[in-house]
């Protein structure tokens, strides 16, 4: 059964939607932040502890399955969902950020991409159809369109360019799409040109998706009031009765932002990796639980009802960093999600109030300190 | 409140007990397998995974919790169990054993042994007093004696003065102890001198402690058979209403050969360190998950009722591993101690019904294929 998407109200002060998701794991309201689970395992936690920080979709990327076990293995397991032990929503991206971010494109042709593995070096050759036949095969509940990822930096000429090749890839990966099960996403670029991103959006649209993503914005944004203008951009033009997707942006003031400017659903790798390095989130801000301050801290990381927040105090936290335990990363990896679903939440609430432009100020007087 | 041992049944066969320990946690049969939280915590796993396994007693180290975060951390958090949010029995080693086989000692004199941190390399001194004193903050339900550990190849005289002066050493670690909940084990010595294990046992047992403790087997014994002598060089001269600790041992034959030699109790690293390094037990043998040829099996570890075997192929389990997932030595730690846990079960039962060799060939014929 394909996931469907229902607008539930639009807030009164801004574009934010209430929506719901409808698939036969369940429902899940959006807006929604998605935790990323690169490679078929969200790092360091188990599916179980996904569902009960209660989020719905989760991520899972294209290119590192592909490489690592290989679709098939993941066929023949049954899918991606069988394969992880994961009952719930899975959006699968297409692997072009990666192809162009990680593994560093050698050649860009109208057919494909060309590039080398970042874990062995071998020639790989990616194309549209190439995309949607191992998305395909995981059989995620949303797959992504192939779109070229050109740096954010990329002259207006280029950008051009790039858009009208996306399109055209949008549509032979829309070609090549079979499985009646999976959603298709198309995938608006641009990059910060207003006209680029109207006309891919319109274009896009009129090849026709099960949902719309914004690409382009989640490396090397020059500042965050141009990301906030890519989006601003590209909404207007999106269908109001299909999931808006801001690809790979996860900072917390950007997903307030994001959703006041239509935004549905988010995904980013900013929570676990944070937690990886000993950062958490706290309403008062980023804090780096290796710091020597926090030794003798028996408080909660941060006054929360995530399992890391009941059961842990800061000292233990920071002591499992300092000793190398892995224990440490996936408390933090428990809360820093938690914190963002929670964000999430309270953006909903404030949707059905209307009062999100208030929870937004709050936020930012709390988080970044301002009066 | 302090531990407490009870006796239920020694077997027709063999020297093999079932007791009981009771403690403010809960109940818990003996035999028992003790896994290692050297730091604070079980490596990769939640206080509520090892409950859900259904182990009793953690054992966690004085010497490493003494450097990193420091006893006086953990007592003002409490203690351990609240520290590490663990609410089940914990037994502390005293660090005599980490001082002689992790950070070589640089002097051993009477009072006590200079050594190097193998942290940061700091001059640090330990002697009886302080091992007490630092189990007594970290508030263990069982303490250990501090002990001269010799390599098992010293001569018979080093090994003959070691006995004497560790000997003295439990008599002042026994005065120094000053914690009315926590029980004080005394540790027997003796390499492999039929002699000197008596010697050790006799008078070890004539200081008088809470329950008595078999050292100086984990380390290069030079033959399971030596090793398995030196466990019957010493549990004649054990007291019977006394809990029996074999420590440092967890090869599954070993634990099976310990019981028969009269031990209630075994603690080893051995299942978290396989776990990470991709191997798991099952009843035909330990296998290396990281084998090629599990890449498309989509059969469980081994027939076995724990998480990990419930939800988890091995194809899932080896992907995790090849892509360097911490989930992947997670899932096989749990499926580790579990594994020892279950023989420990079945050695229980084994008992019960006075079939504990029939067990042992059982199991030696599946581990080992041996007909």
């Amino acid at each position: 059964m394909k996931i469907k998407y229902e607008l539930i109200k639009e807030e009164k002060q801004s574009k934010a939607r209430l929506g719901k998701i409808i698939s036969k794991y369940g429902e899940y309201e959006t807006p929604m932040f998605m935790p990323v689970g690169t490679q078929a395992t969200v790092k360091t936690l188990s599916p179980e502890e996904i569902k009960e920080i209660g989020t719905g979709i989760i991520l899972s990327n294209t290119y590192h399955l592909w490489l690592r076990p290989g679709e098939d293995v993941i066929a023949k397991a049954g899918g991606l969902h069988s394969f992880m032990n994961y009952s719930g929503p899975i959006l699968t991206d297409s692997g072009g950020f990666q192809v162009f971010s990680l593994a560093k494109p050698k050649d860009i042709t109208e057919e494909g991409v060309t590039f080398k593995s970042h874990i062995n070096g071998d020639k790989l050759f990616l194309t549209p159809e190439i995309s949607m036949n191992i998305q395909n095969k995981l059989g995620s509940d949303i797959a992504m369109s192939f779109d070229e990822c050109p740096p954010a930096s990329a002259n207006y000429e280029y950008m051009k360019k790039s858009v009208e090749r996306t399109l055209r890839w949008a549509k032979r990966g829309k070609e090549a799409f079979n499985n009646p099960d999976q959603c298709l996403f198309g995938i608006i670029q641009g990059g910060y040109f207003e006209d680029l991103r109207k006309h891919s959006a319109l274009e896009t649209v009129k090849i026709g998706f099960d949902g719309y993503a914004i690409g382009g914005v989640a490396n090397d944004n020059e500042s965050k009031e141009e990301m906030y203008k890519a989006i601003q951009y590209s909404t207007p033009y999106m269908p109001s009765d299909k999931l808006r997707y801001l690809m790979g942006v996860g900072d917390p003031i950007d997903l307030i932002e994001g959703v006041i400017r239509g935004v549905d659903i988010f995904d980013c790798v900013i929570p676990t990796r944070l937690a990886r390095h000993g950062h958490a989130y706290t309403k008062y801000g980023k804090i780096n639980l290796r710091n020597a301050k926090y030794k003798e801290d028996f408080s909660p990381v941060d006054d929360c009802d995530c399992y890391a927040c009941k059961s842990y105090t800061k000292s233990y936290i920071r002591h499992l960093l300092v000793a190398g335990e892995t224990f440490g990363s996936r408390l933090l990896s428990v809360h820093n999600i938690y914190f963002l679903h929670k964000i999430m939440s309270n953006i909903r609430t404030a949707i059905r109030e209307d009062n999100l432009l208030e929870y937004k100020d709050k936020f930012i007087k709390e988080y970044y300190g301002e009066n």
